[in-house]
């Protein structure tokens, strides 16, 4: 009768900073960072080694320590399980994370505690899709429309959408599915590439990087705003002639303006055609989202990585307030709670184009709108993984683009375990990165 | 030039789960917390004595290790920072708190994160109070109203009110000051009490409590719901046979509900005329709030305690979602943040009857309503602030209840020190509390 025996945690951050890669207009100088957890266990895999799952936090630095604390928290929930019970419950397991009637105090269902509670979703599906011998995304869609339902935490949800209109669209959409796959096995999942568009890039980097992404196959590049209005204009018209009028050029505020602020500035971009304003405002503000949408039509509105919970979502969707959602795979509550915002995504009829980027973003968020595509939305159209070239080689299974498009990992699990060389060396503050840092600046 | 020296933290809990105080239908054993913090300095205060602020989150037990945390992750913003600089702007101090580009990562302005630089904010200000000489209350209220302007971060704020819209209420509002505070001084704030109406309490002990509430003065109590619905109606007839028809009986549902349940349940409690129904569901859900208030009207919707950051706040009045806002003291970003709010909610004329109870809640936040009868909402019609018996007995200057009115702190300062002998006491886990009751149970 195996258990999960330990709840181990790391602290690893990258020292990002010191190139300005991912600064944008709120975040200057991130260092990404992840706290890092390993659920142990006393069981064997299917290839014979210990079975173990891995999930991490995706932070930018300061802080970081603040969700290794949170995920230790959890440690009473976790730890001593027994893994039947656990794999044979998975939502009844991720309920019984984000219901601990003490912890639930410090969100609820939001902010670092819910990040952990993530994390720890997120290595359990790994632990469950590794010991099944399949890559997450054909694990969950390999589940019945019956087991999907069951993985969702449906409270606060049944005014937008039940657990029957679900059962209903997943059992409507495993008509084509054999196809879809073989499509996606073949193809890959749509990409768009964020690699160009950094604040802290000058103009040549921009146009050199714009090109070279329509050259690999990139039908859709970002650029951040938000910092200087003329710049902005200058940087648009740049890529606009370096893209040409065919490819979409999504333009990425991070949160920078008021309403009226995000209204009068797109208005000064909308010349270069931009595709979606992503993080015009607050992640948080639900109608002003609907109310900058309403002023910028056609432009497309987005957001989602800093949206807390499913929660949210849903009345960005009741509202009317977004054109495209942005999951992230490891801000709401892991896998359980992604699959109930592609479920009302796909209710409401809104493309799903995932966050990603920064520490293994890339990795796990792809897994999800591969599912998403085989048993959910089961489509395609106007949906794209971000992808940004960063950090991959971290990582035991690498996120592979080819052709514009993300390759479907054939390895079992959730491609989210970090090399233990990283782990040892990016340790913050002791690892070999950090520390040799550290003497540099004495 | 004084400068502040130590961000001292703290882990306090009270083992108030081994009485069933505080329990709720989402609560059944909190532990009352606080992750406490004392700002030290240089600078000596009036009284001679050393000049340090106190702050303090509250949680309900697990978890609180992680606010200690979030408290020490801004020890860079805090420490060393020149006193009169602070003090002279402390609405520049928060913005730097809650704009640190990294740690905003695990928000942004929510959970632990925020909760944290809440506390730190609510420190400076007990701080700042305490050197003025002034008990909070009338810090707050002496100063101009562009000096109030000027404490607020008005981002995402603007397309609902302006600062110049704020400053005119302000100025407007300076009328008939010196009268209310005549009236303050010599009548006290309402309250009203949440005492009798605990889900773990038998009804003898409801009925009982009850009729000693409206003995003591209080013309409103609170029941807790959401249960067991046949035991809500038992528990609300029998408290409105106890207090009769003119005594206000709220309840509360500690987010128990989704919106179709919400409106089910409160139609059976409706025959026992309740007169708010508290945290129905998920604070989050702005819409979901308007749509049990349309279904349930007359009965009030309130909610707050855990609506996490002013952005919700002014969606909710947006919204027509609530009417009575509750806001709390320790859970959004501290007195600057709850100007704010109280600056939104005079604006859309809803009143503010704020949370409180736990851990020093009442003593804190008293300070916030009585500053918004003097120079804000300059009203205390339908506004009532929350009190629990409970713990007041660890606190320097501990709330005073007379006739159903808070009556007026003159101390200096928030009112939110911890006596010395109780943070050695309930220091988890290594205080006498908690290291005896290990011993009991090994």
């Amino acid at each position: 009768m195996a258990n999960i025996t330990a709840l181990e945690t790391h602290d690893i951050r990258f020292p990002t900073s010191r190139e300005l890669d991912g600064s944008d207009a709120m975040n200057p100088d991130p260092d990404y960072s992840a706290a890092y957890v390993i659920l142990r266990t006393d069981a064997t895999g299917p290839d014979g080694e210990p079975l173990a799952g891995h999930g991490f936090v995706f932070t930018i630095g300061r802080g970081n320590e603040v969700c290794v604390a949170a995920l230790r928290a959890h440690e009473h929930l976790v730890v001593g399980r027994n893994l039947d019970e656990v794999l044979g419950d998975l939502g009844g397991f991720a309920r019984n994370l984000t219901g601990d009637s003490q912890l639930r105090w410090l969100g609820p269902e939001k902010g670092a505690i819910h990040m952990a509670s993530a994390a720890i979703v997120n290595a359990t599906f790994d632990l469950a899709a590794t010991a099944a011998g399949k890559p997450l995304w054909r694990f969950l869609a390999d589940l019945t429309p019956q087991q999907l339902v069951d993985l969702v935490d449906w409270r606060y949800l049944t005014d937008a959408l039940t657990p029957d209109q679900a059962l209903a669209m997943l059992t409507r959409n495993r008509a084509g599915r054999a196809e879809r796959e073989t499509l996606l096995l073949s193809r890959g999942y749509p990409a768009y590439t964020t690699t160009p568009g950094w604040l802290g890039y000058d103009d040549d980097k921009l146009v050199r990087l714009a090109e070279e992404a329509v050259a690999e196959g990139f039908t859709q590049i970002k650029l951040k705003v938000g910092g200087n209005l003329a710049d902005d204009i200058r940087r648009m018209r740049l890529a606009r002639a370096a893209v040409g009028p065919d490819i979409r050029i999504a333009v990425d505020a991070n949160q920078r303006w008021d309403v009226g602020a995000a209204i009068d500035w797109m208005r000064e971009l909308a010349p270069y055609d931009p595709y979606w304003i992503e993080e015009p405002t607050s992640p948080d503000d639900v109608l002003g989202h609907a109310a900058i949408r309403a002023g910028i039509t056609p432009i497309k509105v987005a957001t989602g990585e800093h949206v807390q919970n499913r929660i949210l979502f849903k009345q960005f969707l009741q509202a009317d307030a977004i054109d495209v959602l942005q999951l992230d795979a490891c801000r709401v509550g892991g896998v359980t709670e992604n699959i109930a915002i592609l479920l009302l995504a796909a209710h409401f009829d809104i493309p799903v184009c995932p966050h990603a980027g920064g520490v293994g973003l890339c990795e796990v968020v792809q897994h999800l709108s591969m599912f998403d595509f085989l048993a959910v939305s089961a489509t395609t159209a106007d949906r794209v993984v971000e992808y940004v070239d960063h950090l991959h080689e971290h990582f035991a299974e690498p996120a592979r683009i080819a052709d514009g498009h993300y390759v479907a990992p054939t390895a079992p699990g959730f491609s989210a375990r970090i090399l233990p060389t990283t782990l040892a060396a990016y340790a913050y503050p002791d690892g070999a990165v950090w520390a040799d840092r550290a003497e540099v600046f004495v």
